[in-house]
């Protein structure tokens, strides 16, 4: 007997959750669509599809991201495996949640055009379809407990930032305040920043250093396991 | 036209990498099975099974769990998804992996003779068919995260323990040794054990103190956010 045999077989999507950071404005925002079919056409969704039968779980997110939203090569990781049998009212679908994070960037206005596209503030979210709001709880949470374990929160920053704009960062995806002396001790203590000789100058007169992160160094600790134990107040 | 025709469907698993941990020999162990079919026949192999139309996840994971190794009622997490073309030789199958902790116990000798389920030593494991073994790596790098952020450790203990054995089980999941004054000011400080009245003898002439977790404490941690902020050396 075939063990493989007589199982039911499962429609598998994948739905991605792409925060970005809007430096300016100081908040995380997320990528959402308008669903432009039934059931739940015109309500806000996650970016997703269905995994097809020659391609990995991963290589379905990029392709799904890819094509929804045009955003290429971000970092993406896996958040969770919903499968409530009657998640979807229009079949049954097993949903692989990613998370992906990105800074903000324009989409090219034919994608926003086709897709709804638009970022939206995390504090302030619509409505989402099916359980799209708790994958986005869920996936929050992630990055919340990843970036004190893993240097994976410098992936919403450009390439040089100032102290106060990784602080800023950390109180968006926290959604709360964070001890400033101690955040800045630590940060410094973990030897990731590199102090650039260039200043920002938009936001005070006296200017703050820029400062970058050592790539090697992040490299090193996050084979070792980076652990920014981070008191959050 | 109807978005959900004309995908590919998939066999979805689940596995199950149930930990249990040998109190008198200080060992994290792992339940495994012999597979009893091919591919893959003899081969040692985690708990699994396939789900069906009509289950949840979560159900289908209990439901394998209880089947082929009669236990019931334990903790449960889901730990990752995995879903390479070529992951299982068989087929195309999705497998969803869960990890489970129970202490260890006698398992039914029938289920023992029928499935050939074995404790054995995490530290010390045999080749696993497929990619079982990375899933238990996985899960074992989840494990380590999940007990210095939640109270998930305490489900593999018996009811009463000395500090000691708290200890040792935290040395055992870490597998390495950790820093034994800190860690008891660290466990005292959080406030969730309770010290009874009744010593521990049988490894010491003088006794130590046998203690129980407070199960209302540990909910109101869980609540708020536990931050088991252990320094391991």
């Amino acid at each position: 007997m075939n063990p493989y045999l007589n199982h039911a077989k499962h429609l598998v999507a994948v739905d991605c959750i792409i925060f970005g950071y809007d430096l300016p404005d100081k908040e995380l925002k997320l990528l959402l669509l308008k669903r432009i079919f039934e059931p739940a056409r015109d309500k806000w969704s996650l970016a997703g599809g269905f995994v097809q039968a020659d391609e990995s779980l991963d290589d379905a997110a990029c392709r799904i991201l890819r094509k929804l939203t045009g955003l290429d090569s971000v970092y993406m990781k896996q958040s969770y495996c919903y499968g409530d049998v009657g998640r979807d009212p229009g079949d049954r679908v097993i949903s692989v949640a990613y998370y992906a994070l990105t800074s903000i960037r324009d989409i090219d206005s034919d994608i926003v055009m086709r897709n709804g596209v638009h970022w939206h503030s995390v504090s302030r979210l619509p409505d989402l379809i099916f359980d799209h709001n708790a994958m986005v709880k869920k996936a929050l949470s992630d990055l919340q407990n990843d970036i004190k374990i893993t240097p994976a929160g410098f992936e919403l920053l450009p390439e040089k930032f100032t102290l106060v704009q990784l602080e800023e960062l950390y109180k968006a995806i926290y959604q709360h305040d964070i001890d400033r002396r101690n955040f800045r001790k630590k940060v410094v203590a973990l030897g990731i920043l590199e102090k650039l000789e260039e200043k920002e100058t938009e936001t005070s007169k006296r200017g703050a250093y820029y400062y970058r992160y050592n790539r090697e160094t992040i490299e090193k600790l996050k084979r070792e396991g980076f652990y920014f134990d981070l008191e959050v107040s």
